[in-house]
């Protein structure tokens, strides 16, 4: 295959994009370099020369000589249309930006197709795990019934540290936004809709279906006290946080929800800022991948190995969605093949009985008061969970069984 | 990328040719057929109708139709012979063989380039686990610093029975021979001759070091007993058959010897016939994957992703591999770059003290003597296990600590 030299315009120079700096500058053999980088900050102090930055995105996107830009930065909006710029001039693009890929995934589809242009994203799912090209490239036409794992390295760090130091989450949580692990404002972490919005991506992978965030459930640890984790704790179990996307029959469930985890798991060991996925298919049976989900230089490799993969023209083949999609060219409505309405097992922990109204319980099997903690262990229509989604003021904390 | 169909000729319909045929039945949307299988034995009943089969490979080899040859027959001679014809003949190939692979690797690699034609083999190390690929395309410019795991579901299979259901070794391997977990000669891997083939394989796509077996030292459980096992779980420890490559200094220490692991370890839960394989780089630290590394349906769905891959002409670039040749285009002798002479520590059960002599031992931490056996911990120049390599009447069991 004839291989290319690669020039990058680079948006974004925080954690990942200095990540990649440092790995491209180390890599050995890649021809690819980065021209121009544009961010938006021009009073912060920069770890490299000035002359390589621009504050004006046009400087990069009118750029003759550049034939990849990489997007790295935290607006989803702003990275939407950076990257739908980017397409529509015949530019290919990486990004990690889960939150941009998830919600406009439709139009970045048609977009691909229109202009004949790659969109890849490695680093969107999983950190260094080489998730999305897998199930591309090494699952394509294997029968897969089910991807699972922990997609959030910040939850997966403070239910962590919470568990082996005996900590309260606010106080992990506070530890962690010193450290780098949580962002100033953690909600779509904590709350889950990272993990959602990576579990969207790889139902597209991995079952070529398509979903809108909204009609994936999300619920994360934001409500997780100590007492929680030694509940765990006590039954030799521990909390992680999971993307789940399965198939049962003809229809798929597809959510992101804290569950119990035993020690037969695999994902039981996997700590801290690791994150994991499991790939069950009806002939290669269960595959794990472990690997950083976060971090500077691991997240930096995964965009780093997505530019290499450019320099051989490489785009996803999509070949799973394009099933889906058929002769119609169209991607329907994947709401359709998910499943709704079905019970669910759930840990719930509440202060105020009231608030369980507004779940559709159909059955309790335990129940503990006490002055300070109150759970049920109940069986519940998992469409009900629908009536906290995305509520700031809700206090419940749940836990898949 | 145009796809293009694929007509394969079959050398082979034992445990993973069928798993072959049953995976790529069930497959959707994959443009390939098996048209004609090449069997020895006319005598056994086959699963499938008659037809399919010849006696000689000469009508698959001369067959003007076929665009790919898959060889997944035991014996490496005659695999390497036919892999060779087809090759010659300007047909891509896709093995399982590791022994014939490690054995040949360089005329192969040769082969490859001289006649312009891929020679794929992602079932030939770890089963199911895509490691082949993720070395070749994803750690492509990642500078690697270990490749280790479990490569070998044979005698992980066993080490698994004899610790979970307190039995000695042969009665393991009895069963594990009715169950078709083992070989009837299962010398190649109880001995950990499979385990060195598929790190030679590895430290290929990860260094881009090509070596020859004899290179590679191995020991396996050949002479395990119960009382290793007992002494590992009173120890909280594990056994596990470990394929090493790693990086020290300029050096590399390569070798495929039974460790004890400890509950920490990512490989302590990979048990019965699971495979591992640990990666570590620079940039990307360590990332886990764990998948069936035996069978007929994981090993067969790896060969059916190969299969795949040709259809979009898929070729290793052996990156790393063509930077170790440089100009010169050819393929140095790899062992010039391994260390051999380092200590290491030892768990080493012996029957007669004699039998220690072989070893370079530079130090004894620990001795036990009883009626029943007798063991050393110490540590031993590397270099002295040449030894006793591949003596069937030396009967130590050694496992590094």
């Amino acid at each position: 295959m004839e291989k290319k030299d690669i020039t990058i315009g680079l948006f974004g120079f925080g954690c990942v994009g200095q990540g990649l700096y440092d790995v491209l500058n180390h890599s050995q053999g890649l021809r690819a370099n980065i021209e121009r980088i544009c961010v938006k900050d021009k009073n912060k102090p920069r770890s490299i020369a000035a002359g390589f930055f621009t504050y004006d995105k046009e400087d990069i996107l009118t750029h003759k000589d550049l034939n990849v830009i990489v997007e790295l930065i935290d607006n989803a909006d702003e990275a939407f249309a950076i990257v739908k710029q980017a397409m529509n001039n015949g530019v290919s693009v990486v990004t990690a930006n889960k939150k941009m890929l998830a919600e406009n995934f439709r139009e970045l589809y048609d977009l691909q197709i229109k202009n004949s242009v790659a969109l890849i994203y490695e680093g969107s799912a999983g950190g260094s795990i080489p998730i999305i090209r897998n199930l591309e490239e090494y699952y394509d036409n294997e029968l897969l019934s089910s991807v699972r794992g922990i997609l959030n390295g910040t939850c997966n760090y403070i239910l962590t540290r919470m568990e082996l130091e005996n900590k309260d989450y606010s106080d992990v949580l506070k530890d962690a936004q010193v450290n780098g692990f949580a962002e100033s404002d953690p909600w779509l972490d904590v709350a889950g809709f990272d993990t959602k919005f990576k579990t969207l991506l790889l139902t597209i992978h991995a079952f070529g279906i398509v979903l809108n965030p909204e009609d994936i459930f999300n619920t994360g640890i934001q409500n997780i006290t100590y007492d929680d984790i030694l509940y765990a704790k006590q039954r030799g179990l521990r909390i992680k946080m999971l993307a789940v996307s399965y198939k049962v029959g003809d229809k798929f469930r597809v959510y992101a929800i804290p569950h119990f985890v035993d020690k037969s798991s695999e994902l039981f060991n996997v700590n801290y800022e690791y994150n994991a996925v499991e790939v069950e298919g009806a002939y290669s049976c269960k595959q794990t991948f472990v690997g950083k989900g976060a971090g500077s230089h691991p997240t930096g490799s995964a965009v780093l190995s997505d530019i290499s993969a450019l320099t051989y023209d490489y785009k996803y083949g999509y070949k799973k969605l394009k099933k889906q999609i058929g002769i119609s060219g169209k991607i329907e409505e994947g709401k359709s093949l998910i499943e709704y309405d079905f019970p669910i097992k759930l840990y719930i922990r509440y202060q105020d009985r009231e608030q369980l109204n507004e779940l559709e319980i159909i059955s309790v099997e335990e129940e503990y008061k006490s002055s300070g903690t109150n759970y049920i262990i109940a069986t519940v229509n998992f469409k009900s969970l629908f009536n906290i989604y995305d509520k700031r003021g809700n206090k419940l904390f749940i836990c898949a069984i």
